[in-house]
């Protein structure tokens, strides 16, 4: 680690990076995230009905995506919105495991449900505005699944850490944290794509680094280049919202991707993959021999 | 309402100010906020053991204090920092109630809490990590005390009656704001306090309004003229940490009081308080005879 | 000092507060800021005729205003945006300054115009977009008349009080510093003013702080309360906007009292300033006997 | 350009893009900037003496450069701090052209200056703080050369292309944009990089797009992360510091690449920059055919 932010993270004991503990590999299933592969969750921001769900299931798994997202619980972005199918989202999503392999992630934001969620999800998502939540963190932490931990609006990177730590220390060694944007006064963008933080991360944790475009951006044009920043700057993946109909969804629709646009993105990325694939692989031989 | 904010909060229908709903008076046993009476809080950050709360109590009482607070349950700053004393905590508040007479307000951080916070304290507060927990809201909102909903670190006003509106819908009119410090670029104080806030929330909403200027500043020295802006602007009380002995608090010692400076601070207000209140007198005589 | 503070502002050594130097008082033709006296300058945005600015003239005198302010230079806020009548707006300040006897204050944008700014001017101000145009700040501080230094947008309090001793070391001890209020995330008000900041500066620098709620609102209804706020919070005077009619007017309508407005606020705020001059008696009498 | 924005930036006439002019080139010399080439300017953060800034200069070429940077006029970071040779660092820039043929870019700070800062550059570097010095950017429209525009620390997007516009209008139509960081609450790295500001502005305007990584990131071991990110988001080049010895230099020590890790840096570009140049070809092609 950079002795510029030594002092600073070290007490994060649990989560920083160490001679003796380089990467930290998070496996869901099949997928590992943190090693060679580069891992794209990809679907709806909220699970609507089964066939929104299936279509876009399907859709993202011809495209490359290999983990589903769809929220289940969401957030009252204001008092009359949409707040998620609940129970029944979580039935249809693993209905789309079944039909298409692709293992589930998904948001939980009450203690009350960890259970619940983590009878259905493959990881557990917390979300920005739970980061600071330390009882959810804790019972995460306690819940046996993976977790995607992503950053505060207004969390600074050493918070982050700490969030992490919690449910490390809780008895969850496999955190994978992700980038979203934060909030600043800039307006063109709904939030600015803290790009560096991944490096940052990279530089002082073992734990994986995902990013969210559709989040930082808020834009649909800008979800490609900003996958492609993703991808070079060294994330170990993305997490992007694709919805069959964007202009008809509940929500988030003004950032989702349509199957189509999805599957050009994706296209458009891979020499950017295989780079990084490439710069990665002595550093991961490496830490494969850990094992 | 200035047309400036219209289009922004009317969709916050249950806390918007309209011609008909001009101020709520939240009561907390004998003390009431949001009318002419300049309400002060205060106490501990954390509550420590029997002799530092009931030290304190006793002194922010002869110092002019209307309510104690003091936290039970704290958000974990660093992965090894005190998490307060839970429910033993909880009944050290009820002695220091019993002693005093003052009404505690008491911070509650999970769901679970909720019945068991809502058994000792008389007000329950909202920490600013939490404002955006909407399930804990929500229980809150079913739990029968006054609120106290304190403004995340950076939380838009718009999100804060957001929030204060799914308390209200959730079944509890009787919720008190508090602008406590938001995070900007600059560092000479811990937070900066957003002044204005106050006087925007008193155009926009009928709900009470209060200031924290312990974590607002975070540095002593700033409280005094902090806390005399506040009640210039025309905030309804304050929220203050008081602390037997600072150099040796387990949280917070940097922004806490001792008695004897809460005492001369209490002392240098209360010409100002004095102003204010006569300013008010037309307006809360006509909302008092709509009682 | 506060040893919060002490290792940040300590190289300023011109600007700051020391055991020896504990205020500056800085003299404009009769008016003295710094001292007792609570100093409002007010006056429209821009300059934008001689009826306008007469009239404005004698309205702010009878309201009670101790300086007459009128940008004669404006930044261009839009590519076609009104940029200012140049020296013919000078020549009518100086025309309004013969008729009501009001020390004039207007803003220097270029180094260019400092002697032609110095000649008609009786202070300079050096806005917030040239804080830290250094060769600007180099020529005010040769040009022989006092300067309003208004903090950045964005600006550190470090970076003001750095700014503030390039004017004093290059020759110009008579500083005064203004908070406007800064950029964040909030939209609810044009920029956060940043009471503590004022706070702040009165414990680190010698030189006096004046406060322009117009700029840090943004919005009419809120220029009364916040200079309320800034009179508490021990600011030593007011930069305000007022034009004889703000819907009319070139430039910031939105955030400029009328005449009958100011006389409004101005008698509101005199039991605030009273207060103040009560409470810096003893500290100023100390200092008046060190001049 | 996307509707998102159309509104925000439509009155910038001078520098959006529109279906008859989508993107400008603009050449310094042999160098093209906005075309298919992506361009690199590396040197010094200040020119410090002869040896210093002929070592900066070979290296740089040898490492790909194909400009050389370097201070001649420093902002007063602090008080006593180097202010940079002033003109002996012009005369050093243009013999250090003569040996290696790379064309020049520097600041200028102030009005006074444009005149002998091009007679010895070729490009007109305007810094992040003057970014709003509204009669520099009118002289600097006149000046002849090739203008290189910092986004201000806290600059909007629309507030860089409004400053953009004032250049262009000035007479002046070579302009190349430079995202270098803006100022937000993270302080794990010196700035906040908004990566995807780059990806905004290859929207909505015809003018090239820089990245500065040295100012954004503020550490050596971030550079070459932020590179690459700038190179996949579609930058048209980098502007970076190099000096020959770090840990020596006056200014900027701490985000300096030696020559050494300069070539390393643009070894591992080159794919990158490659993948963009296939990526870009059809539209360039286009384009070019309308020169």
């Amino acid at each position: 680690m950079s002795s510029h932010w030594n002092g600073t993270f070290s007490c994060f004991d649990r989560v920083v990076r160490t001679d003796s503990c380089v990467r930290t590999i998070v496996e869901i299933g099949d997928v590992r995230i943190g090693g060679p592969e580069f891992v794209v969750m990809a679907g709806p921001c909220s699970v609507e009905n089964e066939r929104q769900i299936m279509e876009t299931a399907e859709a993202v798994q011809k495209g490359g995506a290999h983990m589903l997202r769809g929220g289940a619980y969401k957030p009252r972005s204001s008092p009359y919105a949409f707040q998620g199918l609940g129970l029944d989202a979580l039935k249809l999503l693993k209905k789309a495991r079944e039909r298409t392999g692709l293992a589930i992630v998904t948001e939980v934001m009450s203690e009350l449900d960890v259970d619940v969620v983590a009878e259905y999800a493959d990881m557990m998502q917390i979300g920005a505005r739970s980061m600071e939540n330390y009882s959810l963190l804790e019972a995460v932490g306690r819940c046996g699944r993976p977790v995607l931990l992503k950053r505060g609006l207004t969390s600074k990177i050493e918070e982050l850490l700490r969030s992490a730590q919690v449910v490390v220390e809780s008895g969850n060694p496999d955190v994978v944290l992700c980038e979203r944007g934060i909030r600043t006064f800039e307006t063109a963008t709904r939030n600015t794509f803290d790009v560096a933080a991944v490096a940052v991360l990279n530089a002082v944790t073992h734990l994986p680094v995902i990013v969210d475009p559709s989040h930082a951006a808020g834009i649909r044009e800008l979800i490609s280049p900003l996958s492609r920043a993703a991808v070079a700057v060294g994330a170990d993946g993305l997490l992007v919202e694709v919805h069959p109909c964007p202009e008809k969804a509940l929500s988030d629709g003004n950032q989702s991707l349509t199957p189509y646009q999805f599957k050009a993105m994706m296209r458009e990325l891979s020499p950017y993959i295989e780079l990084r694939q490439k710069s990665l692989q002595p550093e991961l031989v490496a830490v494969a021999g850990d094992d």
